[in-house]
């Protein structure tokens, strides 16, 4: 038998990072490249409790068909939540629960993206959803990041010059994998750009919680008033990605176009799943449990930077996130970054790659991405160490 | 702002089905047209003792991220299950974990086909996976089904005549819309001519178990010497349906690509709903479990057709399935079909208009599906009785 792939298929690799993962899976391997949340910022008791409440007082619920917009109480309490702890006026707006973060960046390329039509990233982006927009077959293109977000005059001179750009995709809060806020200023200025070329803007804030230090920033959904934001949020930082529950907040006729998209993929997310966050939500102390997590987090990144600071070479430079999972190294000029990468693994310290995260996969790059949530404490004393010589060693 | 929908979605309507079912889900109204598994049918001890005992003992891996072919001990017993219970032999094939069977048909589309290229279907056929297709601009066209299953040679007419033709969509077992099971010596013949073209198959099976008369007959996919059967299986009729919990059968190198492809979707499926099945096939008696089910569909479907026997004037024609959740039931020639329907909703009993699964939405159609499965005893009583009063006013 042959096999005729499809044009959209036939090209796209697996993600270079679940396979990076893959091969890492060896314990003895320090796991920098992961993007995992800390196994103990899990409300595990939490749900179990609630999980074993569920199955013993609504079972068929569970267990039964649903409609494909999402459990009724779980959208409302996302309502409650985008409205009151995200301070974005839900106005006009539809809400649909998801199978996780990534099938937003899925449907909106469904409902809006014809084949040969551009999608603008930052440059570099979150691989997940850049594989996602790839497997549209759209012409993908990146702007460059800066230290504050986007490069919003390249990302103007990228609306202008593309053809049928159709949707801006960004990361506001501690970008995968920079690290990167975007400052309010510049927030404000993509959305008067998008605005005034009628370019949807996919905003996807899976780690918005996670803020350690600094102060919040208005999401770019807060200022939709003329409705071209699609806002993608996730449970899976908060509660737990295993779970893949996640939501997308847009315009009332993008949702039911997305609507119809998810019912074709998979009619519609895991009950007891949507169930258990309901309960959640709305019968535990949501921002105790923020603030825990929150806390680990910034522990850790203390513990990876102030690491860094110790046994890194100052020819290497590295963002410091205020807040979220990751960080980005970036090597001294002249550097062959892939050749660290596959040294570091040799000697079992993973990282991942830059290349993995720019829409075009062949341009050059001297960065890498460092994750501090997956690793003990022990594991990113060590991982630093054993990178910090091997840069010392090169640079 | 304007919203530019894809040609993909631009004219894609939600499926008729679930509009029916979110309009009548007044409880007032009789649910035949609905296409829900028995409350009864579900295993809720189990389910529940088992997510205890997972989230008691292995919390973090039900909670964590996974890998997206799916849960490794899932797989393993899939395969088990597959080669065992359904003499279907493993061979060469690679196996994923889907989102449920929805989603091999959106992954099979993904991977094989591109806008332009035609998919064949049985016609009727299940419309969630007819929905699918066209959202991938595919020329849809629909093979006349016969009482033992698709009239093949107007399949290989249809392979010869149309472009591309990249898929054939079966359901062999107790099809949905219809009820019929398609015959071994049609299953032979449809993989002989797929073969000979070039055209993958794609076998769905979601309710092989819930046979109630009749010998099994082989799958398709067990004659796949050849590799081009994509074999699809649920959970969701001896499980249960709100997991979404499926899997996919098929050549590694379509496994491979469809890998890809889920991983744009939504990463990967559910771990606590994968671990609560995998533990469900192997700590159970799921052989008495299925015995348990198929014996409730069987009644219901008695239960129903004794009714309709009693009550139905004889010009109206209905199918006797051997196993499934559906009945098939035509009017007598000149009928208007659509306006039995809507009387009949106007007296509290829905069922789908049979043009819902018809791949041309257009074409002429005097038939309507029931669903037996999901009314109580007393509704089935109750509503036939108003539906044949209807019939016998009318015709």
């Amino acid at each position: 038998m042959t096999y005729h792939f499809s044009d959209r298929i036939a090209n796209l690799q697996p993600s270079l990072v679940r396979e990076i993962l893959k091969a890492t899976s060896n314990p003895d391997v320090i796991p920098f490249a992961a993007g995992n949340p800390a196994p103990d910022a899990f409300p595990v008791q939490d749900v179990a409790r609630i999980a074993g409440e569920i199955l013993a007082e609504r079972p068929i619920d569970a267990l039964q068909y649903s409609i494909t917009e999402g459990y009724s109480p779980l959208r409302d309490a996302v309502r409650s939540m985008v409205e009151n702890h995200y301070k974005i006026p839900v106005r006009e707006n539809g809400l649909i629960i998801i199978s996780g973060a990534q099938q937003g960046a899925d449907l909106a390329s469904k409902v809006l993206v014809n084949e040969g039509d551009t999608i603008l990233c930052e440059n570099p982006s979150f691989i997940g959803c850049l594989n996602c927009f790839r497997s549209y077959n759209c012409n993908l293109v990146g702007v460059e990041m800066e230290s504050d977000g986007v490069d919003t005059a390249k990302l103007e001179q990228a609306i202008v010059e593309n053809r049928n750009v159709r949707l801006f995709y960004t990361i506001p809060n501690f970008q995968n994998p920079t690290g990167i806020t975007t400052s309010e200023a510049k927030r404000r200025e993509i959305y008067r750009i998008c605005k005034k070329h009628n370019v949807i803007i996919l905003e996807d804030n899976p780690y918005g919680d996670l803020r350690f230090s600094g102060a919040s920033l208005p999401s770019i959904k807060s200022f939709d008033e003329d409705g071209l934001v699609i806002y993608i949020g996730s449970f899976s930082k908060i509660v737990a990605p295993g779970m893949r529950v996640g939501f997308a907040l847009a315009p009332q006729p993008l949702i039911a176009k997305m609507t119809v998209g998810k019912q074709c993929e998979d009619v519609h997310t895991n009950m007891l799943a949507q169930m258990i966050i309901e309960q959640f939500l709305t019968k535990t102390d949501i921002e105790a449990h923020i603030a825990k997590i929150a806390e680990i987090y910034r522990r850790k990144s203390r513990l990876m930077l102030d690491c860094i600071a110790r046994e890194f070479p100052a020819s290497v430079a590295q963002t410091e996130p205020e807040g979220g999972l990751f960080l980005w190294c970036t090597l001294p000029e002249g550097a062959d970054m892939m050749e660290f990468c596959r040294i570091a693994a040799q000697r079992n310290v993973a990282v991942v790659p830059g290349i993995a995260f720019l829409a075009d996969e062949k341009a050059p790059c001297r960065s890498f991405r460092m994750n501090f949530s997956t690793p003990t404490d022990e594991a990113i004393v060590r991982g630093v160490s054993i990178l910090g010589e091997l840069l010392r060693e090169l640079y």
